[in-house]
Formats: structure tokens, sequence, C-alpha cells
């Protein structure tokens, strides 16, 4: 990868409010639904999550779903609730952005700003984010190359932001045990391609409950600045990803298995 | 697929002007350089083009480039380029939508509006040319799958457009010789899944010119309603997709091929 | 691909019998069961086929099954099956070889040895079939990239043995509505890097029987130089691919489609 | 998966000499040069591996290489030098197995039996190995799905032998940064599914030399019985993968910091 780039390797950490992703600092973990189902849902959440400990509270509130006809989220409202639930348990937010129109509502509310997997490639709404003075959190996109997913963070850092955190959540090969491949080797690939923070995402990375654990470990060992996993107070009733969600008894067992380990 | 769908596999023609595309019209041919470069370039192009016979003409004035340090289009005033390039061959024209924020100008200018590989899954572009009165031309993403492209188009039909045009452009797989895998399979599979007419664009979906012809036959033979080619007055100087565009001989070339052919 | 190679590109006929394969020659069609499943179903199947037209009788007497407790194929009783319809309708066989152990059996059998996808890495097999004096059909490896297949074929002819035909039977990719993606871009790629035959598998290369008349006219229209389908007296009984499978009367309808085009 | 199974996720430790694999045991240790080049190279490569710590020392003899005219391995020759260097630092050997015709002598020569990636789908072959009384490793297939992978391990235990290390070695992906991509899922997942020990080749699973660290911290953390590491004594000069290989000191460095550890 030899094209022009501001990403050069060079270690950045990216400030949310207090904390400090990336470079020498702890990791980090995002948890929350996959997305906000009503106001109760997301405030119990919250609380439940406090309790174990979380650092960002994450929720969707536009949904890019595969049907049209499938649950779209909440939009605007759901976003005001994710907000109050933030502010309950005094932890920023994170949702997704979808498209320019809900930018400035989006950039209002939320302390940082998703970009999806399946937006990674949509080159005009990175150049939007890249215009803004918020963290950007950047989903590889389900089949993107190294060097794609590089280029699209060099889009956004073009236009003027560098506070961009990467987010590995697996990748579409031919296995269909799993939702998607999980390509921990891209962790040190792209910190030091790029420099940036970067987190994982066992939840979509897996597809399934019982693999998160075992991906979280191996994530924080590859050298992961830290998680994002879905967690829902009931996933058996959530409207979407609940086969891939954590209720808040399996989070606490989980922190409490990676705060054993040393890697 | 059990998906509540309006798309159901009755046969849908899509009128372009006077062109009839899809059911059981003749194969169309979409043909034009990957971007508009100049008034020059295009014009020549369209005259060369024109004299071997060609349906639409394309030609790209916003490109979704890997890095935000290539050429990234001529924007709006290629748009203009490419309007006066079609009228001069009183041909119908297609051209990429990328963002919302160029919506109204490309609806005014273009006959037929091109959804790129990489906005397939971009559900709020959708949802906007789902409101418009004109032709879309719907590309698969470069790793959907069948349902999820089914899904794409059927996300255009569920807000009120089923003017849709199909185009099979390649996937990605493991194999590196060719830019992408024609899967040719996807032609009698979508015409069946949605009855909508689909069309092939070889140049993309091999990435190499040599491969142009026998794909386009194969295509045509597999029942595609048309193809679609990249061709440029003089691909060595081109600046975008040179190895994969055919000169206008070449396309002469291929044309009289094909009408050799009976499938 | 600048390795040393035998096979360059100039072009090579197959000889089976009477039959020639490859070149100039016209496409031949290979037809048969996936499995000799009894000498009643081998031989009413034959006979079947010789009415509409068969080059060349195939049936699986050593099956590679993914799971060891299937069908695991007649064995050497159903090579004798395979050989006696073969004679009643005056038509070569081919039959896969799976190890060294029955190669002699095989070599006297049957006309045309077939090497299967799951060893076309089978570098050891690959060199035992290069010291005998039979055609054999090299299947590609389900992922196999093209280099790796040019250079599978490199290995039976570099032990002496350039009577190769190769076979596209689709490849592995994310997509799950077809068993297999069909490369039909092999076809023209491997004639001009190896000059020998290639014929095209749609039964394998789909899985699905309402695809195989659409890419066996692709297929040809391509270039490939001949078919291999699967068809059984029966489909609905098959012990193995019996949903990718014709029927004589369904093959008689590709059959009379196939001979209605010109490519 | 709901057929037929022998090995049922009941955990199976597999006993190498007084070494123990798979189950509550340490983690273990497997490394060599990929390919015995000379008596003077494997003996120099244990002796430095021995004073680091290695449990088993690798190196292939039978090499499946993609071209006939690469170097393809010292064979029997090559076999009595890993023996001896085996003997010299007391340590049990691994090599690969690529054909039946040499069955016997690996049989005779080597603690454990490799079965590589290429071979994975060669049923003959795992039926020879089901038949004997040696500890198998089973390499997955570069594009094996879970499925495919656990039958192939059940075709060894059909056959009589259940004495099996899996060994997870990257799948084939869209991805060309790194040779295959290493898919640790698959650790937990094997577990989980068969109660086989399993370990993880982060040498090909990365195809560079810099990701190995890292992976084998990931691989150990997701609950890997071990690692299989190629060491050559000099990368530069060696004759195959000398890009994914360590050097001793590189070796030393990886396991000091993997010891520094606690998954």
């Amino acid at each position: 990868m030899k094209d022009k780039r501001i990403l050069t390797g060079k270690q950045i950490a990216v400030k949310v409010g207090t904390l400090n992703i990336g470079g020498d600092n702890p990791s980090i973990m995002i948890a929350g639904p996959c997305a906000v189902e009503s106001r109760q849902q997301v405030i119990d959440t919250a609380l439940a999550l406090k309790e174990v400990g979380v650092d960002v509270l994450r929720g969707g509130v536009f949904k890019p779903r595969t049907s049209p006809y499938t649950f779209q989220g909440m939009g605007l409202k759901g976003l005001e609730y994710l907000k109050e639930a933030g502010e309950k348990i005094n932890t920023p937010i994170i949702t997704e952005l979808m498209d320019e129109k809900n930018l400035d509502a989006v950039v209002e509310y939320s302390d940082i700003i998703q970009i999806g997997s399946r937006n990674m490639y949509n080159y005009s709404l990175l150049k939007e984010v890249g215009g803004i003075n918020k963290p950007i959190l950047l989903k590889r996109g389900m089949s993107a190359s190294i060097k794609e997913w590089v280029m699209a963070a060099e889009y956004i850092a073009a236009y003027g932001n560098n506070n961009i955190i990467l987010c590995e959540r697996g990748i579409r090969t031919f296995e269909v045990y799993t939702r998607n491949t999980l390509d921990l080797a891209a962790v040190p690939i792209m910190k030091s391609e790029t420099g940036l923070p970067i987190i994982v995402d066992p939840s979509h990375g897996t597809g399934r409950k019982e693999l998160i654990m075992p991906m979280a470990k191996g994530a924080l060992a590859c050298g992961a600045d830290g998680l994002m996993v879905e967690v829902h107070i009931d996933p058996t009733e959530a409207l979407s990803d609940g086969q891939q969600s954590l209720n808040p008894k399996e989070y606490k067992k989980m922190i409490l298995e990676l705060n054993r380990c040393s890697f």
C-alpha cells in the first residue's frame, strides 16, 4: 500500500469525554442492545450494564435491515431514549448513522458516531463525517479487504477528522456455521497500517452467543483496544439479533472472566 | 425466500423512452466510458458507439473510488457533457447516483439512474430512489447474496418505484485472476425470483478486456436482457478501468460476433 | 504465470475412441447418473440417454462423500455394470478414481478417468495418472484458483500424460442459493492458458435442476467443448444428488433446446 | 449437525509418548522447519528449539507443492534426518503423509502423522490412517466448512482411530493481505463439536512472520491446546515458506511473551 496517506501507522488515541481509546490505554467495553426498542428496555439494560461495568452504551435507532418489511429502528425518539439512558448511568453513547439527513441529530445526541458495515463503501457519507468534530467508529465492510478498509478510514481523515476507531466485525466467507468469520489478524494489521485504535465485535463476528466469550478473549489477546458486545435485558424477546446477544448475567460472567486474564 | 414481497416473479418490462427492456424484448446494449473525462472524450465515444449501434449511453460523473486521492469524477459538469453526448446521438443516458444530495440533478439529466455496487446496501438511498419516477439500474453488491439483492430491489419497490433493471457485475471470491467472479447463474435466478429485467456487466465482471466477448455471449445465452460494456475512445489513456475497456473497433467486433449468434 | 510449463496454450484435442474433444471439434455431451446404484438403473439410464444422444456415459462407483456413514458407491461391481451399460449403447464411459489402489481396475474398465474436485490437490494421485495412457478428466478443486488448477494439470502432463480434459464444476463462495458458483470465465481462461479442452458441469455447478439448461447454454456460448450432466432414470429415488439430476425427458428437452442455438 | 457420529463432544486427550494433548493439559508447542532440507539444517534447528523449549519437532519430507517443478521434499532420506534430530533432543516428531504408498515408512518413523490441508478431502487416505495405531494431526482443508472438517475427523474415527488432533491453519477468503484468514472461532467450535484437541498454525494461517506472535496469543486465548509454528535456522535461505518462518531468536521471544500471559 504505497498510496498517499494521512494515517501512516503512528499511534493515535481517541478521546471520548474522559475516556481514552487506543494507544497504551486499557481496553474499553462498549455494550448495549442491537436496537433501542423502548425507553424501558434501554434504560433497564443500561442500569444492568452499569452494575457490571461499561465504558460506552450502544443502541441502534436507524437499523439497516435486509428487508424493508422488518423493524427499521425507532428513529429520533429512540435516540432520545438512548441519550437519557446514557445520562442515567453517566456513560457516553454510540449509535449508527445511515445518511446525511440525520447527521445533525446524531451529532447532537451521540458521543461516538458509528458507520456500519453496509456503509463502509458509502464514500459520500464518509466525507460528511470527515467534516464533523466527533469520534467515528468505522466498521469493516462485510467483504472489505484490508486495503479498502484502510482507505475508507483515509476518506474520513482526508476530510478533516482523524478521531477514528476501527471495528472488526467479521467478514463474509463460505462458512455458514458462524454468521461471519471473525478476522482477528485484522487487529494487529490495522493497528500497524493506520495507528488507529481498533475494537472487535464478537457478537456480529460470530452470530452465536456461546462464542462471544472465547472470541472476546482472543480479540484482546491479539491486541484489540476494546470490545463491542450486544447485551439485551431479555435476548429471547429482542426484535433483532437475539441469538447473538448476552443477557446481563452472561455479560457479567464474561467481564469477570476477562478480568482474570492477563494478555 | 418466504418474506413478504412485491416483486414476485411476474415478468416486468421497463420502459426507457421508446426502449423496452426485459420481458420478450430484444436484448439491449449499454455502452460508454467508465468515467466522463472531458466533453471531447464523451462526445467522441458516443459518436463512435452510434456508428456501431448502442441503446443507452453510460458514463460516470460521481465515481466511488477506493482512494480519496484518485479521480472522483467530473461531477455536474460531466453530467452536462454526458447529456449533450446522448442528445447528439439521440440515445438515452445512464449515470450513477451516490447520494441524496445529487438526486435532483441526476433525476433531471439522466434517463436511467444507476445505484452502484458499493451502494446496494445503502438503504437510505434505495428508499430515496424508490420515491422517484425514473428507471433504476440496481447493481449487485460485490458480495451480496441473491437474497440480499432481491430485498434491495424490494426496498425500491416498497417505496413506490418498480421500474428496476438489475445488473450482475461479478462477486468477490478467492479468485484473483479476474477482478470479480461473474455469477451468470444469477441471471435466470433473479429473473425467476423477481420478474425484473437483468443485464450483465462483463467489464467489471472480469476486469480483463479479452474476456468481455466470451462472457457477453455467455450472459445472453443464459437469458440476460442486455449488456453493459465499458468503451473508451482510447483505453490506454483512460483515467479509470482502462484494462477492462474496449476501444470502438473492439466494440464493433463484439457486436458483429453477437449478431451472428442465436441463443 | 511465468512458471515453467508444458501446457502453454497451444490447442490440444483429446481422442477417446473415435471421439475428438476440444480444438475445433463439436461439443460433446457426457451424461449419466451421479452414482451407479444397480445394474438395472445404469442400463436403463444408458438406454434412455442413447435414444436422445450421448457421447460419453458417466457413473460414479467410488463416491467421495462428506460423511463416512452415507452410501460410498458400489465399487468394482458397479464398474462392471457401467462398462456393460456403455457397451450396450456403444459409448465410452467415465468414472472417478479416488486412490492408487483402484488405479489398475479403473484403467482397465474406464475410457476416461475422472479426478474429482476433492482430489485436485492430491498430487500423489495426479502423478500416478500422469503415468498412464488414458485420457484424464480433471475437475477443478472446489476452491482452486486458476493458477492452482493449471498447475494440477501440469502435474499430470509433467509425468507424461497430456490427454487431459478440464472440467469447471463451480467454486465455493459466500452464496448459498446455489450449491456452488459456476465460474464460466474459467472456460476462456483455461483454454487460453493451457490449450486443453474444457467442459462444464452445470449439475454440480448449480445444484439445482432448473438452472442446468440456462447454464448449459451459457457454458457452450463461452466456448466450452462439452457438458457433463447428471441424468437419473428417476431423480426422486436417487441415492445422491437427486435435486440436481435431470430425468430422461428433461434431458431430451435440454438437448433439443441446445440444438436450436448457434453460439 | 444431526448425523450419526462417534466424536460427540466428549473431551478426548491424545497421548504422544509422555505428552498429553488436549483436555485440561497445558498447551503444547510444535515447531520446526517447513521442510527438511538437509541433515545439518534439521539438527541445527532442533538444537536451537530444544534450548528454548519445544514439545514436538515438525518437518516436511513429502511436500504438496502447487507446482510440480518446485522442491518436492527429501522423501525417506529426510525422514531419517528428522528422526535423528528428534532423538537428539529427545522429542517426538511429526511429518506429513501424502499417500498410502509411504504409509508404512511414516508410521514407523513418525510419532504423529499429519494429514495436510490439501488431503483433508482425500477420504481414501483418511480411511487408511483410521486403520493405524498412531496419533493423527488433521489439518482443516483450505476451504473446508466446519461440518466437512468434523466429518473428515469422523472418517478417521469410523475406521478405528480416535487419536486425532485437529489443526486450524486458516481458510481461503477474498482477503489477499494475509495468505489465509485464520478462523479462530473454529477453536471453540471444534472443541465443542468433537471434543478433540485442537492446535493452531499461525504461520500458514497468516503467511507473515510479524503476525505469528499476536495470532499465537489469540489462539491460546480462544482455547487452543497448542500451536504449530514454522521455525528455520535461517528463514532467508529456506526452500519454502521463508516469509512465514521465525528464526530461533524470534521463536524465543515469542515463547517468553506467551509465558508472560495468563489466558
